[in-house]
Formats: structure tokens, C-alpha cells, sequence
């Protein structure tokens, strides 16, 4: 059997993530049905992660088991000719049977970004966070740095269960400024639950001074979700790119 | 009476242009009610430009005369407040009673965006224009060049009228590229009715062959709209800056 490995970018607004549910429009269940109808088979779509409701991906990657002989500049014209607007199909390749999309994933980077401006983007109103207050970028920056390296990082998920292992690894994390938007960049070994948006959050509410840079390792240490800042809105969260 | 020079953005997509007209929804009518609101007495935006169905702005520029005594930030965030998310003023000042923001005008920028790759852009279906084949910069910065100067540009323009002036100055043309987004700017003192929608749909016709980059200024001279290429989508044209 072939094992397509699929590249995508999608604008989240229009769905309730990645994937599939009963009665809700998904990512998964829409590109699941036009492949399905391209490789003329049912295929079951193995992807990379979950992305929450409005969270877009630049760089989503997915693997797809199947018979068809078709060839991969077929298969993505096929494909991004069916598929909606706010789809697209960016590459395809033929990867061994045994690649798994999701665990062989080594790394995987997000994209925040922030239109930091008193007056909104008229552009980017669903792909931006809309902040008003200037955001004073040396003083996150410097709160950034402790949350590199290696730790618990319960304190920044949505994660209810004792039993689920929150020790992740951030490699990088920076942020950028150029005009008004404010692009914020984590890679790491794995995300917990909500764990970029209140990475970010937390973030802002050191730039409105309800916490400091350097209690950030003691929101660390504490394990409690309470410590930690506000979970920042979805619309302005990127799935950026996968590494393998 | 006070007057206000106030600079918006916005998305053109859900608007029949800006100019107002009967029976069809347009910049100059929603932003003309809400200003009047805020305002409270009835309010005629005197606008640099006109822009068609589907043109963006970045920068567009319009004057307002006011009895109001309303300061500069009240007015701007009781705008930003009532208008819809694709329409934001950028910054409002107080001028002399007798500038004009059309004939004090001494020259406009433009920009066109094309997103130059097979796939599509999921975030910017109606924000520009999606060429697939590759776009050979070289060669159509060697056509552009001819464009540039004091030039007859009729056969540039969808003019129809003999008697309407159709010289105009070019002062710049410049192509940027970065990554799969390719970046028109065009600077000059004025443009015709769908000039710069010409100007660079001739240079994607150049870029297929069916044009010549030395060909230009022949096409220039014989003054004849069916000389030139095609006229490029409105949607990938904005109104990026207008110069006093």
C-alpha cells in the first residue's frame, strides 16, 4: 500500500478544529470527503494533532494509506480543486508504509500573531489578535526566556487529569516585531492542551503588570493552572510547521 | 468650521467601491452614516479617490468640514467603535479650512498583490490575486521599466471619453518578491480609470509571452486600449498611500 504524506494550510474560522465530530463542521471531515472522492476509495486521514476551533495552520501535516495509483501532481490539483477556499493542499510525497504523521512528529513550531494597534486591521480580522495597548516587547521577551528548557508545564494547560504527563521541552521561543504586527514563535517537543494560547496570555498580562517576568519559574513550580495568565483567543494562533 | 483630515483602512471586498451610489452598499455611505453619528449633524466625506468593487486601502485619505468642537481621540475611537470590522481609521487630524483631500493631492502609491504559487493562499482569497504559473521577475521588471516617465497612457486606461487628458506621470515601479507573495508598487501623479489594473495585468501577459517586455513603448505610443494585456483582478489592488 502507498503512504502519501499531505502538507496543508487552512484558515480555521469556518470549523470546530482539526478533528472529526458528530454534527459540527471539521478540517478533518471536509478533507477526508474530497480526497475520499479524488483517490475514489474511503480513506481515513492520520493527522499530526488536533488544532482547537479558529486555530489556522500554515504547515498541518497529514499521512493517507492507499491503493490508488494516482500521481501526486494529480492528486493535488484533484484535491485543491475540490476543496473550499480557506483549504490548500501545499505539497505531497510518497513516504515509507510506516510513517505515522503524528508519532514520528520530533518537533512542532507555532506562529502567534498580534496586531498591536489602537485602530483594528480590517484585514485580519480573524487571523490576528486585535490588542490595543502597546505592548512593551524587552519586557516579554525577558519573561519568554524561563519558559525555555524543559518543565512541568501544567501550569500552562487546560489539562484536568493528574495522570497525564505535562513535562514538555520548548526549544525556542521568540518574538518578533515589524510595524504593528507582533509575531510570536515556540518550538518544542509537544504542546499540552491550550499551552500556546496561555504561554501567550500569560504574556500579556506581564505587559499590563499583573505578573512579573520573574515570577514566571514559580508559575512553573506551582503546577496550578490559577497562577498563569489569561489563555489568549484562537483566531491568532498558527500551527507553523512539523519537523520528522 | 473645523476640518478633519481622517486616513482609513479597508477591505474592499463587501462594497461596490467607494464612491456612494443608489441601490448598492459602498465605503462612502457606511462611513459618511457612522461619522455623522459620532458627529451628530450630517456629514459629506470629500474623498481623494474613487476606488472600484473589490480594492483595498491601506491609506485612503478624506477630508470632513464640522461644526463638532469633539476632540481627535473621541472621534476616532467612537468610529472605530460603530464601523465594521473591514473598515478602521487609522489617524485623524485637524488641517486648514481650505485643504481639499482630491485636488491638494500631489501624487498616490498603489500596491498589487499576487500570490504567485500552484496551491492558493487560504488567508487571502479576496486579498490577492492567486497566479499559478511562475512569474519570471526579471523579465517583467526589464517591461516595467518603459512605464516609468510622463507617458500618453490610453491604451493603459479604460477611458472611453477622446477629450479627457490621459498623461500621466509615473514616478515609480517596483517589484518586490518574498517567498510566494510578489508586491507591485506603483508612485505617480495620478491614474486613469483602471490604470494600474492594466499596468500589471500587460505585465502578466508579458510574463506568458504573448507581449514583449520592448514592445512597451509601441504600445504606449499607439494610444489603443486592445494594444495592451488584460486588466488584473480588482482584488489584489489596495490604495496604500496618498502624498500632500
Amino acid at each position: 500500500m502507498r503512504n502519501l504524506k499531505i502538507i496543508m494550510a487552512y484558515r480555521g474560522t469556518n470549523y470546530h478544529g482539526y478533528q472529526i465530530q458528530p454534527n459540527v463542521l471539521t478540517i478533518q471531515e471536509v478533507v477526508q470527503r474530497h480526497i475520499s472522492k479524488v483517490l475514489n476509495e474511503p480513506i481515513t486521514m492520520v493527522g499530526c494533532s488536533r488544532t482547537d476551533t479558529g486555530v489556522h495552520a500554515n504547515g498541518y501535516v497529514f499521512n493517507v494509506h492507499t491503493n490508488s495509483s494516482i500521481n501526486i501532481k494529480g492528486l493535488l490539483r484533484g484535491c485543491n480543486n475540490l476543496l473550499p477556499n480557506d483549504i490548500s493542499f501545499l505539497s505531497c510525497e510518497e513516504v515509507p508504509e510506516e510513517f505515522h504523521s503524528r508519532f514520528d512528529c520530533k518537533y512542532k513550531e507555532y506562529v502567534y500573531l498580534i496586531h498591536n494597534c489602537e485602530s483594528k486591521n480590517p484585514f485580519a480580522e480573524d487571523l490576528q489578535l486585535h490588542y490595543r495597548r502597546p505592548i512593551n516587547i524587552d519586557l516579554i521577551k525577558e519573561a519568554s526566556r524561563h519558559y525555555v528548557g524543559t518543565h512541568d508545564f501544567r501550569s500552562f494547560s487546560a489539562v484536568k487529569d493528574d495522570n497525564i504527563d505535562t513535562i514538555r521541552t520548548i526549544y525556542d521561543f521568540n518574538i518578533e516585531s515589524c510595524g504593528n504586527l507582533i509575531k510570536v514563535l515556540v518550538k518544542g517537543n509537544g504542546f499540552l492542551y491550550n499551552m500556546v494560547r496561555i504561554l501567550v496570555g500569560t504574556l500579556l498580562d506581564v505587559n499590563e503588570g499583573y505578573i512579573l517576568p520573574n515570577q514566571i519559574p514559580d508559575i512553573i513550580d506551582s503546577k496550578n493552572r490559577l497562577k498563569a495568565g489569561r489563555t489568549a483567543m484562537a483566531h491568532g494562533l498558527y500551527l507553523n510547521k512539523v519537523y520528522y
